[in-house]
């Protein structure tokens, strides 16, 4: 049957969602716990639908995998909030925690089936630095104008080319994206910039936030976006925005 | 010259704000930052407003010293941002950080001249833990009634008896205080406690919020803290919730 689990992770330790060799990563960590629920007696591969760098973080990251109902019905007649305990409890000690699971058609893929994707990003904004957020924020010591950001941020919303937008090792052939929506507001400190879209480029979420710091400190006019989005060059937009600050929140499929 | 400086940490390394023999303690590490500032010249003495115990953060710590004004001048020709500046060099590596200073008149006490102490509990009220948050907050897994604790928290508004809200160690003479205000709210998982007064018994808070969440559970009802100021017997009242989910948000003075 397949699962799909809903995670959360700091992704501080981590070297990305992604499995790879001689590095720590999200997606081994909750393989290699679920294994241990089945007494390695065989392997299980975790399909995400987000795959996230290196030290970014995930509050509503979604994945899928096959598991044996033998299992399921034996040891917990069928209650599946006793398949996220004991992965939990397998996760014990690491920075990952499932939050929920559901059994979901065979056709269901993480990925493929994702009909949208919540990402936010926050920065912090005040000439010091925080000892209590530092992993979890960007740290901006210059006020940035909110105002210029926000009329900065409503150019973005739309299909365009992002070639501006995507790192220099983005492999996706296609460069075209649908942003569905960009907010950024302030609370005390804390700007806050969520991004929505069915798909994104490799960075982008992060090139598009260095690009709106430069807009709030006065760097970039709002307009620039306009440019860079007709242009696509990648060394014209802002630097890419620590990854520390990026939140994977939420996934969303047609069934939701 | 005295000087007036706001502080924030991450109370989670330390045994607590007072400077304590083979301990790691907030005032030490701000001490003996300032200290290397003058070259070990003298000795710096810290008077905080809040004696924070082990493992409870601050937004808002305040504390005073007394510094040398020719330093000042002559270093930093009395722009006193770059004293901040100085200690916060000093302070890399540490979970303490400076966010602000100002000179103030010689007879201001951070202790005894404070008006008013704003202390802020977090529990995080969810089944699952946080592995974003969780030296940062109490984790409660059964979901609390706000309601009810919201009206157990009226009762909390006056000045009362509260030997039943301090811990055995407490060695206040008077066990009287005047609570300013008890506000509850929730947002998602998070439910904030704010509690105003301008002195507190030890460990209050953290008791207060022990009694508040077997409101929320069920298990008192909200009338019970009616009883317990009353009768003022700790036996009786919940227990000490931890302090990771305390902070030190902000105390008034007069001037302000």
């Amino acid at each position: 049957m397949r699962i799909k689990i809903l995670i959360e992770y700091d992704g501080t330790g981590f070297a990305g969602w992604q499995r790879q060799d001689n590095a720590n990563s999200v997606q081994e960590t909750l393989e290699r716990a679920i294994e241990q629920i089945i007494n390695y007696q065989g392997k299980i591969i975790l399909y995400g639908a987000g795959r996230t760098d290196a030290g970014v973080h995930a509050t509503g990251q979604v994945a899928h995998f096959d598991f044996s109902s033998d299992i399921l019905i034996s040891r917990w007649q069928g209650n599946i909030r006793n398949l996220v305990k004991a992965i939990n409890f397998y996760l014990i000690g690491t920075k990952v925690i499932v939050l929920n699971a559901e059994v979901v058609p065979e056709d269901f893929h993480a990925r493929f089936s994702a009909k949208m994707r919540h990402y936010e990003y926050i920065i912090f904004n005040r000439p010091e630095a925080s000892v209590l957020l530092n992993d979890r924020i960007w740290h901006v010591p210059r006020i940035l104008d909110i105002h210029l950001m926000q009329r900065a941020a409503t150019y973005f919303i739309g299909r365009h080319n992002l070639g501006a937008f995507r790192s220099a090792e983005c492999s996706a052939t296609k460069i075209t994206r649908n942003i569905s929506s960009v907010n950024v507001t302030r609370i005390g400190a804390i700007i806050a910039i969520s991004v929505s879209a069915q798909s994104f480029l490799h960075h982008q979420v992060r090139i598009m936030v260095g690009t709106l710091k430069m807009v709030g400190d006065g760097k970039y006019n709002p307009e620039f976006i306009w440019y860079l989005l007709a242009v696509g060059d990648r060394r014209l937009a802002g630097p890419t925005a620590p990854s520390s600050g990026l939140y994977l929140r939420r996934i969303d499929y047609v069934s939701d």
